[in-house]
């Protein structure tokens, strides 16, 4: 099977999430400002909302690069790289949804509430790269085969296990929201601008976040 | 007409399709908390959407897997093939409809609000694998000469007759809502993992799920 | 300018647009079914939902079909191209939004309501026969020297008027609205029906419908 | 990298950004009209709604025509550009969010609540000219051994001072948000006429708005 329409399809979906995530941004209600809150106030006060906003497309948009440039690496796809790229991407859009959760929970909720919302948008990016890391496997290793260029199995490994040493950090994300909804989403925030900055870049090439 | 804008078009749309059903996943609503009941209580009831989204979105996905499969076959494409398709993907985009109505009334509604709408879902799974079947029909047999290789008609109705028969499991999962919501989930949920399965591509090649 | 992004910013623009559509059928709420009204009936009572959904469905849906068919007869595009294209698209995005506002006032809005209702839906449907028909102006007669191959003048004129022609049915659909916001519905599902039809393609081959 | 995946996830991202701005038009519910307001007046009142669209709607467009061009001038990128138009695009997809924001205050906020929702619809556009330019000067100046052709530094730089003069307009609209919220919805307009007339097309080829 030619990899055009999976990439093409794959855009496809990536950018509709990633566009989902302003959904989660919202317009305070007129109705809704309390004696003495201003406008200016209730938009404070949704802070969670655009840091979350902020965390989630990026790290999403940094998925979408290396998604790019793990695909870019096969010449075909067979249907157990279909299937597990579908897995990844049933991953990236459940994002909106737990970026939603935890935004709502971090002001307004109890600690308890936070911490738990927290975990599961923790858990919702560790799965994310889990399922990135599995089909990078499948690609580097278990069918080596549809590659483009032949590459020593050596390489393929260090490749393999640099790319996913990058679940740790969302394993640490996740264990963290127990303690702390906060450390979550500077976990995360810290991890979008490690990959976005230029020395990310030149000494891992393309291997962000979650390779 | 070439074929290209045709993929583009139609990935474009299962792409939406697939990501909408995200929306169905809701965020408890911090008012809607009641007395003792904890966000982890209001996130585990929602286990229908769950469920009900891990399923409707690989089903899509397979869909998508096939449509590759099976316009990869034409060469080009007339009026009436564009009209079919359009009719497939009519049916695509109500699956974020009947998907949120079955998980609504899975959990929380009476058992006969359930069943009704299980039957929905069925029923909209069914309709996909029937207009899938019509598009499969137009190219096989009606507009072969579309086809980019000649492919003797015993073995295109061959073709067509095991595609044409993944109607049948959704009949039955239709059928069965009338006795139990869950059968409908669960048949939908089987077909979905029979079908990822390297089993399946093996024996079938990518003549999944409607075809 | 290459056109190739041209196709693809308008594949993707319609079928989110399209697929939006699913937005605009509702999934009754438990607590609103009152006493004695089943799922069933609440179900029943939205069929304005279903008949809006799929007339407004197939009538983008054929629209898109002729768009690709007038925009494979550029070479390239220009600025004013580019303009034309974009006051298109934003007609058809408007479409999800009138397609929502008359099926609801189609059943339960007083007549009144119900009238205005249609009429902003035949007239949003009448903005996109025109612009469309102002797109098609512009690559048949004002920017000829864009296309593939020359065709003469004689020609290009006959085909612009017929294409301009599918605008009058869009101008009744909409003025009928003031007797009947029924007769509006009829009338643009006619129009999707006949152009859907093989007997539409064969002899308008693919002029339909707001050409 | 390859630049065709980068064209095809902005065109994604930017043309589902462009259409849900049609969320933002909402119809209006049955039981909201009061007594003696027809939905006629309803509609009418609305009117911030469907000037702030087409506001957004086109200068969106723009934005995507003049990102057509300037990616064009690319021969591949690298990942500093790819993050540069990852900021871009995460600026446009808040645009829905601001857009909603001051529709709803421009009719029935205070004129305070007015005068700073658009001084936050004014920031955002403001924002994505900058990132635009941002991107802007990745590609003339510090990258431009990446485009397709050499280009003289002083061009370079003078098409670079041209495009990022474009965030002028932007600043003043932002401004004027403090005396009058009409006057950021004027100024955005103006803009988008100016742009989209051949005038300005003629004058500056595809440099407008942002560059």
């Amino acid at each position: 099977m030619d990899k055009g329409r999976l990439e093409a399809f794959s855009d496809g979906v990536i950018a509709v999430a990633i566009t989902l995530l302003v959904l989660n941004v919202s317009v305070p209600m007129r109705d809704s400002l309390q004696h003495g809150q201003t406008l200016l106030d209730a938009l404070g006060q949704r802070w969670p909302q655009y840091a979350a906003y902020v965390t989630s497309f990026l790290t999403v948009g940094i998925i979408w690069i290396n998604h790019h440039a793990m695909i870019s690496r096969l010449r075909e796809a067979d249907h157990t790289i279909l299937i597990a790229n579908l897995l990844l991407l049933m991953t990236i859009v459940v994002i909106p949804f737990s970026t939603n959760l935890m935004a709502t929970y971090l002001h307004g909720g109890t600690m308890d509430q936070a911490n738990l919302a927290a975990a599961v948008y923790g858990g919702t990016l560790l799965l994310m790269a889990f399922t990135f890391s599995l089909l990078n496997r499948q690609i580097l290793l278990a069918r080596a085969h549809l590659m483009h260029e032949a590459i020593p199995l050596a390489d393929r490994r260090a490749i393999y296990r640099r790319a996913a040493s990058g679940v740790i950090p969302y394993i640490a994300a996740t264990a963290l929201a127990a303690a702390s909804a906060y450390a979550t989403l500077i976990i995360a925030g810290v991890l979008v601008v490690f990959y976005a900055t230029p020395i990310a870049s030149s000494t891992q090439a393309s291997q962000a976040p979650s390779e």
